[in-house]
């Protein structure tokens, strides 16, 4: 094959087709403005990526991904620590975050347990929840996990074990029609949801 | 606003956005992955970076981008060098190479004359065009300008003074009808064009 670049660019091709959202072609346009954009995106992007690359730690107390340990979250002096969120993913905090409804503590399981794939307690962190929960005052647990096969498994999963705890509160996310969503476009099952859970008109 | 993560990473995800086709939204899941994938693409992906960053340069000879000077295809001694293919930008040539038709050699102008964006000659790599047509014995300059006005306009004008150089042929893209693209889609500019250039079947 001819060559129209050095090995260096092919290899910055290559990697930066792994980002999801970017395949072959836009990896390829996206290198063509990094080397236009030299000094205004190409160097600080390599310096960022290197100091989180050094930096990136997961948190002790809720297994978050940061630059600090604890994480920003758990640093939070304004935080609600009574309260504790539990989400699959990190992507699921930084979203519920985004949301700015939420002013509680978080905790990471990592994942959902599955039959299939051979995930057990053992591979998430239910152990550091049951921990937390015990030592540290909380509250009330939020169980935040995806409307999925599994992580409403998962979610069953941990509120019977949570029932343990005298006094603790242990609630779900409501399910319902998502704000801005038409009824025609909806799903059964969340049409049934959402009807089983209505409300008084206030 | 809550912080669910530190300013390193929140300066990641900026510079991540810039990139073309990634938002805010992909840019976060981008930065997601990069994060999980500390060792095998985070920590490559800025080495790369910082590598290509350092030894960027332009051509001398044709103006592409490479990490050598003279670039990878104009050192190429396999190349044609009596054919020189004339384009807009470092996106075309890698775009032409890619085709694995052309094995001469390129010159990137930088752009298109244009009245409008004040951008005249001069402004462009044309004086060394005409410097390497006459010093280097090319036979046959290929215009590979993009089929818009500017671009068009451009070629006129480079066809003009390189009649000048006597025995030099100059040639442009064929238009006509994309090879696996549907008539009935195309607009009236190429199929009329198809029409004039149309040719004996073999």
């Amino acid at each position: 094959m001819p060559r129209s670049h050095g090995n260096d660019i092919d290899i910055l091709i290559q990697l930066l087709a792994k980002l999801p959202g970017l395949g072959p072609r836009s990896a390829r346009r996206s290198t063509l403005q990094l080397l236009k954009k030299r000094d205004s995106v190409m160097v600080p992007l390599a310096d960022a990526l290197t100091a989180v690359a050094e930096k990136i730690q997961i948190c002790e107390v809720c297994s978050n991904v940061d630059t600090h340990n604890p994480c920003h979250v758990c640093e939070d002096t304004r935080r609600d620590r009574s309260t504790v969120c539990v989400v699959e993913d990190v992507a699921d905090l930084w979203a519920l975050d985004r949301s700015e409804t939420f002013k509680g503590l978080y905790h990471v399981l990592g994942g959902t347990l599955s039959a299939l794939d051979g995930v057990g307690p053992e591979d998430l962190a239910v152990d550091s929840l049951m921990a937390r929960v015990e030592e540290n005052g909380v509250k009330e647990v939020i169980l935040a996990l995806n409307a999925t096969v599994d992580g409403q498994t998962t979610s069953h999963y941990l509120a019977e074990r949570l029932v343990a705890f005298e006094g603790l509160k242990v609630t779900a996310l409501a399910h319902g029609v998502p704000v801005g969503g038409e009824l025609d476009y909806l799903d059964d099952g969340t049409l049934a949801a959402a009807l089983k859970a209505r409300g008084d008109v206030k």
